[in-house]
């Protein structure tokens, strides 16, 4: 077998990685409606064919492009310092605004209506929401074999996605702060 | 002037009726691309013309629509004889499911792209949004004046609004009432 390294292999995973990040900006700013694989391929300045390589349908580039960018803000909070709960609080909110997720929304929706986009958006999301909550425990340091725990962190970042759907249309960044202090203080006497 | 009364105006009232609920009913099934008044006025057993004259463009009957079927739901709720607490929240959180929430969902979804769309969705979410949490305090007998009080309202109807996009692609009806019953317990602590 050749080798999986090398400058072609770097060009290749280069490309890959521009397309899906131009795949999640253009859905962003045009919704499903919009958003083609030729108009990502013109977008990461690569021609149609090559992304075509990559992602063979339309559902295979967005799916994986809202994945691969949920992953790496993961990967972000992962990395962060330990924070005390007011900031992890504010931080897993922050994960549900901004282009990634008005993207991940623009897909629901779309997927919503779709029944081949639906299977892989449901599956897409139930990945992404499992490794949310996940990174929520250990950045909330909670103890889910506390009774109530598991419940509490789960409807933290539905609550969260809530805020940001609200901020598709305005920034409510005052009315958001406020809301995530109060319940910040909630979590951190129900994590106890 | 004209009496305001009478069977006209009574075929005219059931007209426009007719056309909003066919409206949402249709944006829920086929998201915004796939809602025009013409659609609508079809599935409401109206003519195009008569459509046009309730409602001059595609963004007022829409936007009337949602407001409606809102106002609807508002009511029914406020209607309610007097709950617990932990009833109270789960009747909140069920105004954020089913078809209202999902038409309400695709028309901010496309605002979020389309200027024109945009002004009127923000100023018809900000209404909606201040009779939503009127509603919730006075069923949840809440005391604003409270510190913090205000806030814990706000955040649980945003987990609210993260619940009902979370049920948009998958039936989650069980985990959905084991995180109700958890923030109804903390809502319940924090509001005294």
């Amino acid at each position: 077998m050749a080798a999986l390294t090398g400058p072609k292999q770097d060009r290749s995973r280069a490309t890959r990685q521009r397309l899906l990040e131009a795949a999640v900006s253009c859905l962003a700013e045009h919704g499903w409606a919009g958003s083609t694989v030729a108009v990502v391929a013109e977008r990461a300045g690569v021609s149609r064919g090559a992304a075509q390589h990559h992602f063979p349908t339309r559902e295979d580039l967005f799916t994986a492009a809202v994945e691969y960018v949920a992953e790496e803000r993961s990967q972000a909070l992962r990395e962060l310092p330990a924070v005390g709960r007011q900031e992890a609080v504010a931080a897993l909110v922050g994960l549900f605004t901004g282009p990634l997720f008005r993207a991940a929304l623009h897909l629901w929706v779309a997927a919503s209506d779709e029944d081949q986009l639906r299977a892989r958006v449901t599956e897409l999301e139930a990945r992404v929401g499992r490794e949310s909550h996940r990174m929520a425990v250990a950045l909330l340091g909670a103890d889910e074999s506390r009774p109530g725990v598991r419940e509490s962190v789960q409807g933290l970042l539905d609550m969260a996605r809530g805020l940001g759907l609200a901020t598709l249309l305005t920034d409510d960044r005052a009315r958001r702060d406020r809301v995530v202090a109060q319940w910040a203080r909630l979590l951190d006497e129900a994590l106890g």
